[in-house]
């Protein structure tokens, strides 16, 4: 995909592709452009620089205070997972074989960690030992490997990417269902509080849960393209990795018994979403809350004020920095309409223009990223509004981007619907008898899949496939 | 190592051997028994366990924070380096070449990361271009594998670690000079002010610089068994890889130059030397800087009292919590001495014990972990008294240690002092010419090696070991 970025286009200061016309060929030089990643020397793989791994920074901030605050705690576990552990529960094995990297000593041989349940519950099965010891809430923050991966999308698929993956061990059934929904309304609460992208949460119909899984929840969401993003999985592994690995516990009883599992998480795709759901063609649009960057101030300089302007923009530095990330853009080799540009295409919410006249007039003057709004503000009223404007900035882009998916969700009526909107890349609601045949026909006749199926389910009709009874409506679409 | 731990040690709740009998069984226990670390079921792996953790991820803030402060940004590159980036410097390749565990596809082989100098300067030279992009000042916060390892200790020699690698750019010499003083610097306050574990700097030999540098700077410090610890090191590279990897810039005069470049690094290697240092027959001894749990309130309870005294820990719980990480030790499945134990096996640095008469008398009693000092303290003077005891605890640490590690350092007049000296587990300062062969024959008679060289150098002398003209001091020690 490297290459399809030219070299006049990568000299180009601005995006040269509409996100409407290309959003592939946007994205591609939105991520390069704005300095968030590049494409790595192989084949698969990705560099993510400073101002993605920032992003990734304030994601990892706000999902590790979250599970910190419920118990959750962190822990580190090798990545060389032994062969005879992947091979114990026969359809992880299955699931992941194929897209493993092999390493070997002269003992066995080694998967570079492409999820980590088996190394883990190895652990587990020897740490577990009375009820006290439940329920077990480790999380780890690592780098995955997928090696098959051989289109590089940045952010979105590759062979090696970075998450957080958590394990849980409970007594029983309910507290690991409890368990995974709180972790799925944190996932939500991370990408529409955080990243302002709005999801739909359900569960995943048998042929797209995990490998290994009891059954598996996700968020997802539905791109500016029409292609639907998992953004976040949360699975109840039942007592699959309990029973292989033997994980027992002594309970109060002075019986043993086997414990239930879930696992879940969330990696750098996210910022591919936040990517694609918020950018425009001048760039990156960051909401807020995740922004490395929150107010840049670009000064507007003639040679004789300069020192003035500088002074103002220094003093105004200071004094933001106290509640927000602010950069001051002092350099001088740059012209302020470059700067603009620059700013504008790394997506950092507010800019501050100061120039001479501003100085003069004890003001300045605030662009707001997402809309373009300009506006002078009084220096002494800065603080309150640039607060102001921050917020309803996360607010504005969560609904606007709701009213983009919510515009390009359809209900079908009949199976030829399901056909015209996903080929018009919609996402379709519509019934479904539970069939995996019917399902399977979705996906040869459309390449759509089932997203997810929405946990409350309240109206009951007839599969649009076959036409039998159902009482579940799911959402259809193609997929990252 | 992990056979060495016998069951029935492992099931006494504490340490069954004496630190000053035998250091390194001692610490194996300590290690597992205080919830640190776990052996990991493959070879040279470690499982670094929650209480581990957290102390790794209090290194990870206060060094970020000083690296962020000044200037340096975070970034991720891939985990696959190709074996014709290894290759490209040929020092550096014979160094790591023995160390490497090599993956590949049908293109090519690759190396999991045994250090990331290769594929973060072929970006580097993609990415640098003119004068204005100078200088580049990137970490990564990261896994590291050294295939070879095969002896497991933990924290100090494994297979995979965590660490920080920082790469950056410079215009010239001088500039790169200052960086790997300065990095030096911060290594140095974050072993000193945060770990309270003395250190030494200055330069390495020839001999034991790293594998491509153009010299190597180290901070050292000396382990109660008279071993020496490299606990950071910081590198000019010079201009070996940018000759290699053809980086250069344009500069204001409208020429290329080519870069002066450094690296440098600190591992989870840095938790061993905390519970070395600190730790006693009792378990670890956390410096209150990076301990995860500062305060833990165990109540003295008899059965009419619990739910006064309950909810006067619980009171304090929340009243310290607001500076301070607080745990209420509330589990009614342990007895206090049970949980007394624990805690101190866990290093936390203050408990809190509250009985119905401390209740009454509005009191409770402090006991510090590294004294062992308990007194009774009046509830509202708590606080102060907590500060001002972290903060005393956080410097005799480090006073003691000093103490400890200058007590091991001997002046050697002869070369028979070294051998004497370095058998009784000393550390030797001593003069050296420089000469190569005069190191090795250290090396050989007495398994000590140069640790540093101290910048620093006042005294002229003779060569320990050839009696040449010497204007150099270092320090000798057998090392980890």
């Amino acid at each position: 995909m490297a290459e399809k970025v030219s070299k006049s286009k990568k000299e180009t200061q601005g995006i040269t592709v509409k996100k409407s016309e290309d959003m592939s060929e946007w994205y591609n030089e939105v991520v390069l452009k704005s300095g968030m990643a590049d494409f790595a020397p192989i084949g698969g793989c990705m560099i993510i620089r400073p101002h993605g791994y920032a992003v990734w920074e304030r994601i990892h901030a706000a999902l590790d205070r979250m599970l910190k605050e419920s118990g959750h705690k962190n822990a580190y576990f090798p990545m060389f997972i032994p062969e005879r552990f992947l091979k114990k529960e026969a359809d992880h094995f299955e699931g992941f074989n194929p897209e493993v990297a092999w390493v070997e000593d002269e003992n066995e041989r080694y998967a570079v960690r492409p999820t980590s349940e088996t190394i883990i519950y190895d652990a587990y099965s020897k740490w577990l030992r009375s009820w006290r010891d439940l329920p077990i809430l480790l999380n780890q923050w690592c780098n995955i490997v997928r090696w098959e991966t051989k289109v590089t999308k940045i952010f979105l698929r590759t062979r090696e990417f970075l998450w957080q993956e958590g394990h849980t061990v409970h007594a029983t059934e309910d507290e690991a269902d409890e368990e995974v929904m709180k972790i799925l309304d944190f996932y939500e609460k991370l990408a529409e509080d955080y990243l302002a992208v709005p999801v739909i949460k359900g569960r995943k119909s048998e042929a797209e849960k995990f490998a290994g899984a009891y059954y598996t929840t996700a968020i997802e969401s539905l791109m500016p393209d029409g292609k639907s993003l998992q953004m976040g999985t949360s699975h109840n592994l039942g007592q699959h990795f309990s029973k292989v690995f033997d994980i027992k516990y002594l309970d109060k009883d002075g019986k043993y018994k086997r414990v239930w599992q879930t696992s879940w998480g969330v990696s750098t795709r996210l910022i591919g979403s936040v990517i694609m759901t918020h950018g425009d063609d001048r760039g990156l649009v960051l909401p807020p809350r995740i922004a490395p960057i929150h107010v840049v101030i670009v000064p507007i300089i003639f040679d004789r004020d300069r020192k003035k302007v500088f002074d103002e923009c220094e003093k105004l530095r200071k004094l933001l920095s106290r509640k927000w990330e602010v950069h001051f853009d002092s350099r001088d080799s740059y012209s302020a309409g470059w700067k603009f540009n620059e700013w504008e295409m790394k997506g950092v919410p507010v800019r501050i223009e100061i120039g001479p006249k501003d100085v003069a007039k004890k003001q300045a003057v605030m662009v707001l990223r997402d809309t373009g709004e300009k506006k002078s503000v009084k220096m002494k009223e800065l603080p309150k509004a640039i607060d102001e404007e921050l917020e309803a900035m996360q607010k504005r882009l969560l609904d606007k981007a709701r009213k983009v998916m919510n515009s390009s969700m359809v209900e079908a009526k009949t199976y030829n619907d399901v056909k015209v909107s996903v080929a018009e890349k919609k996402m379709v609601h519509a019934f479904w008898c539970g069939d995996p045949g019917c399902e399977e026909a979705v996906k040869n006749d459309t390449a759509a899949t089932i997203r997810v199926i929405p946990f409350e389910q309240k109206e009951k009709g007839k599969c649009i496939v076959c036409g039998k009874k159902a009482d579940t409506k799911v959402y259809f679409a193609r997929a990252y």
